[in-house]
């Protein structure tokens, strides 16, 4: 059903690299600094050019009304080239070596599997000033020296919504750009995990060795969530307790209920220090690959999630515009106490206020 | 903060029976079968009159617009009068037992606790004429003819939001007639349970006894929003498979996140058919309810509970009236096709179809 890509004069690199043949008026703008056009934008991507997707990435960030437009504009053409990478979203509480994991992680599936990897990060508190989540690529220094990695950090603070959005935007693009493995981190404290989950294909929790205590940050409904299940940091002394860990996780999640999908949650242990099980995770992601393209489920889930963004963005921008209307903004606040005093029905409250912003 | 009750002129009976001593005039009218006003209703209702508080919540039941505008003024002028129980939700699997579990609870609640119990339910797929989900009182035949006890079915067939709705409106006058322990059952098959969550004070998960399969039917999360669960069935040749599944239970638990208002969630046993066991659940319901009070947690979520209530109804009414508009229902399937087959950004569409609604 996709449109075939449209036809550009550029000569399409197959890889992914820093200077990739790009026709000369492009080159001469991106020299320039000049601003791009959208064919610039879109030529350059799917050309793989890194520069231009980096300034994609930074339209789509932007806060200014016209940057938003061109973002779109490049997005929806870029959307024709997307899809074909697998997404994997990666969790678990600060400590527990996600850095580490990913840097361990994302060098195998560029040298063992010959994979091209982005990683990418929603961290809604994070501020780039502040140089926190993957805000510094020093955190992973070999994977990001890899001419087939792109690193690119969270977009910085905005409500989560905001941030997941772009989030899964920049990782169309790099699609686009031909990176077949999309990592997204999550920064693992809260409700960012729901909004990586409606965007990636595979979810997987990181936890630390130990029995039962060290589970008690995950947070509600996470551990459910989870495709796959990663006892990290299994070296040393701990390679007996992650083992006791992951037989335990096992137990635990027999009491989940069953995956309708028919996928069996796979619980490993692997120690990202000494790059030890790192493979089996990759083996698991595409044995579930595979599992999902049999049965079907892989492009019904990916058509179901944009339908799901479809929904989410509406009531977002809905809400958005009943909140900043002044009528309601007035009154809001007093309906509100009423409510939490047991002096009024929210459904009460909330007819006044739709016919206020109705009106 | 609560407003004093309205000074009536009739005797309030401090207990609920089937015929408290009402004013002559509003007697006429239920005699005559003459439509209530907002106050014979209110007055009723705080008189513990059953026909009356029947006649209320069939009024909140009709799709009719001004039984609904009587509903609401019924309801505001009863909150005062509210809030005084303790609601508990009570939710497993279909087969799990919780009519026979509600009867012999309620019965304990009744004679042992001295407590006038109100039972309702929320079971959207419920429709009356089919006597289904406690649409037929006779499944509790000894509950149903106690004075201290009230039954009222789901409303009938609906969105589950409006089934809901209805049913804790249904709740708010139960306590304004003086009913202190609320219970309320769900279905125990899918998304009511979020919905029952976010009105009761307490929940209750009903387990068969058995290791691990028969927690399977169990949707995700549910077990993660149970401030108590229950082995049901802990009877005949039950007893030991019971005893094995609690304690399966208890050790699945530990691998949840601690709940953060310092509740440690009991797991017990009982038998709703020798009616052993049932006492404990109701010390564990007074000792959560303690807790809550001292920690100042009880309040709080029924504050919170309220406003949520405010937030999704709003955005339940912006959706209804976005989805209504001509010029959006024409377009939106259109688009939604478009973002199905990947050709057009989800915010693209939800930027044009917002225009659309609100031009």
């Amino acid at each position: 059903m996709k449109k075939s890509p449209k036809k550009t004069a550029l000569s399409i690199q197959p890889g992914v690299g820093d200077t990739p043949t790009i026709n000369p008026t492009l080159q001469n703008n991106l020299a320039r600094a000049t601003k791009l056009s959208v064919d610039d934008y879109v030529t350059g991507i799917t050309a793989g050019n890194r520069a231009v997707l980096s300034r994609a990435i930074t339209l789509i960030e932007s806060t200014l009304t016209e940057h938003q437009h061109m973002a779109e504009a490049v997005i929806n053409a870029c959307l024709p080239f997307s899809g074909k990478s697998i997404r994997v979203g990666i969790t678990g509480i600060p400590g527990v070596g996600k850095s580490t994991f990913i840097e361990s992680f994302g060098m195998h599936l560029i040298s063992a599997a010959q994979k091209k990897v982005a990683v990418l990060a929603v961290d809604p508190s994070s501020q780039k000033t502040k140089g926190s989540i993957m805000g510094d690529k020093t955190r992973m220094e070999t994977l990001a020296q890899q001419e087939n990695a792109f690193i690119r950090p969270s977009p910085s603070a905005g409500s989560l919504g905001g941030v997941a959005r772009k989030t899964r935007e920049t990782a169309i693009l790099c699609e686009a750009a031909g990176f077949d493995v999309i990592l997204i981190e999550t920064v693992g404290v809260g409700q960012s995990e729901t909004a990586v989950n409606s965007m990636v294909d595979y979810f997987m929790l990181l936890l630390l060795p130990g029995a039962g205590d060290e589970l008690q940050g995950i947070k509600r409904g996470i551990m459910e969530m989870a495709d796959g299940i990663v006892i990290n940091k299994a070296d040393g002394d701990n390679l007996k307790r992650a083992e006791i860990a992951a037989a335990d996780v096992r137990r635990a999640i027999q009491l989940f209920p069953a995956d309708p999908r028919g996928w069996q949650v796979p619980v490993n242990t692997c120690s990202s220090l000494e790059h030890n099980g790192i493979d089996t995770l990759w083996l698991n992601i595409e044995r579930f690959y595979r599992h999902m393209q049999i049965k079907g489920h892989f492009d019904a889930t990916r058509q179901e999630q944009a339908a799901w963004w479809l929904r989410e963005s509406i009531t977002e921008a809905l809400l958005q515009a009943f909140h900043s209307n002044k009528a309601v903004a007035a009154r809001y606040a007093e309906l509100e106490a009423d409510i939490k005093a047991h002096r009024l029905s929210p459904f009460t409250a909330s007819r006044e206020l739709l016919s206020l912003f109705l009106k």
